[in-house]
């Protein structure tokens, strides 16, 4: 049952490499030269802008938005808050990414706002920040995913329930990444088995994701589609990128340029044949 | 009739490595690394300081200042304009990179801020937002160069005129780069045809184009041939890293690590043997 | 007489994998994503979180803070200070980064008064920056150390008798790196004869090592240790990268991926073969 997905993930990349959709970034200056050169790598165009002066023009010449808190302040948010109202009525697509909600009342109440008044298009976090968001207890480590999280006595399927009920609830596409991604749009869910485990040890991955994420919707009107392309895609260039790496010599920091690398060199032949794509 | 030109460019090199100018940025967060980074590989010292209570302070004690509006903001600005006043004023050369002049009224307002205020030493940028500031309708997308503007009916002479005539009207020494870099100081023009196309694939390669202008300002007072120098050594390091290109394995992120590593590299002899710098 | 210090260092780098210390990170935007990539590298957990109404929290799940004023501006200096009397308050370590004191008033008042204020656990910078903060004439040049304080007549037991004094007065563990880096606790010096000179040429070596120093700290209760630790790591990980240079080809850009890709490969048993510490 899985050709179809294949195909209209393949199709995604096509659309991307045809249109170059820019894709508008407020985002964190930790990971911002990753995120910008992956939307490069896969295709698109990325711009970073975050002055509340300019992010209304800036939202309405692009194809797709990108909220990312992993560094937000006071001022960003502000822009994040204009941006995106532009956006939801212009009909771009608004990618977000609650960095560390959980970590900070400032991060959870700043994604609670987003979320509400924005009602993104798309939410991607990892299993920590999406159980925050949820209203489920959760161990957030800083920005990273807590392993109690991922272990903790929900079994896949009830996990995926619970993000299908909070998809109906926001009215957006949510997309929990980890081991395995769990992505639904409150009728469709998709598992994604793609990626490797040495991802984790390299800073932006889950931004990166979401940057992708962000080009696909750029390209796609199924949003849906465009989320489950974004992230089988990261996985797909962690997986061939961990192919490349030399035991003993190479890294996390050359892994994080042959990921990238990866996107670069992804044809749709290789995300036909590489997605593992289940429909949940 | 190019051996003059070559072995000025030679010489900027040289005049780098022995007198290591330091280099101010006010720059943006996205390619700040790669900038510092290439700012070091050509023999040079960056120092990065935005805060308005010190960049005059950082300004008298460095060979060159570059501006770079690509993420902007109401703080940022007035450094660039008390910094920017500091250099005149100390006759350090101020090197100016619009980047996304024409993508909102912001940047092209602060573009023309910086440019009438300043009077800017050298000014570098794309096709569209050197056309965006001469005032010729230009249709800049995002922070790169649209399409169109490369190749809307004008030759390149008509380009070059008009760059020549820009720059005398604004005192400027103007640098439109592309596929082939236009300069001019209203007097010489100057064409170079170096470079690879694989460089519009990587974030930052025009930020990190104006921070060896910068360089290569800050260790001679021929600011035309600073500015060729410059890049004409963006684009051979361009094209060395391309050499060295793995196809179907490397990517742009490879590639960015690549260039930086050629500007490293980089011998009075393979500048010589490499530029391709002709009179306009 | 090493012997016990490496294998302390040794047990620190073992305390990291174990403990995956989470060290959050006040710092600047031009070098912040190597320092997150090489704190994950040597086993960490890093999170960057500047916004004054979050910090507190965030320090409070941290197992160490690290402060670098690279890029210092109002808003973030008023963090740091809060989150440094936070991180005191818990008994947090706090690793200091006084990037380019001497440079400006605006970095040495600053360095002053987080030095004052916070009695930062650990203060970490080059010979201009110390020799400055100490009171000694220095001649910062930018952020980079100025030669002339490296050889300015001054014996390396001067400059140790001097750190040492410092370290009582401050009560700080106080290192200064370079071609030797010195270490003292008031009552233990220490030196270090790691390291390769082409770290200069990378942008952020500096504020890497700080950050190590950082994860060494929030894994160790000995912060003299923790420091020495960090250090020789920093060093050993930059002579194992450029013994992987490829001659003519690979430049700073790979030697800084290098780097941290070594960082991501120590062993305890490296560290104890290759670990040049010696007690001064």
């Amino acid at each position: 049952m899985n050709n179809p997905m294949l195909s209209h993930i393949s199709q995604v990349l096509s659309n991307i490499r045809l249109q170059k959709p820019l894709v508008h970034h407020i985002t964190n200056y930790v990971t911002v030269n990753d995120c910008a050169n992956i939307v490069l790598a896969i295709g698109g165009a990325p711009v970073m802008a975050d002055d509340s002066e300019e992010v209304k023009e800036i939202v309405s010449i692009s194809s797709a938005l990108v909220l990312n808190i992993g560094t937000l302040n006071q001022r960003t948010i502000e822009s994040m808050i204009i941006a995106g109202t532009q956006a939801k009525e212009l009909k771009v697509p608004v990618i977000f990414d609650p960095v560390g909600a959980g970590a900070s009342k400032l991060r959870t109440k700043t994604a609670e706002r987003i979320i509400e008044t924005l009602k993104p298009t798309v939410i991607r976090g990892n299993i920590s920040e999406i159980k925050t968001l949820i209203g489920l207890s959760a161990k957030t480590r800083g920005v990273d995913a807590a392993e109690e999280d991922l272990s903790q006595g929900n079994t896949l399927q009830d996990v995926t329930k619970a993000v299908e009920q909070y998809s109906r609830r926001t009215g957006s596409v949510v997309a929990i990444t980890g081991a395995t991604d769990i992505i639904s749009d409150g009728t469709r869910n998709c598992l994604i088995q793609n990626g490797h485990s040495m991802m984790s040890h390299v800073t932006g991955t889950g931004c990166m994701c979401t940057s992708l994420v962000g080009a696909c919707c750029g390209a796609t009107k199924d949003y849906f589609i465009g989320t489950v392309a974004g992230i089988a895609m990261m996985g797909i260039a962690g997986e061939i990128a961990f192919n490349r790496i030399k035991t003993d010599v190479d890294g996390n920091s050359s892994y994080c340029n042959y990921i990238i690398d990866a996107v670069y060199n992804l044809t749709d032949k290789t995300v036909e044949q590489q997605a593992k794509v289940t429909v949940a």
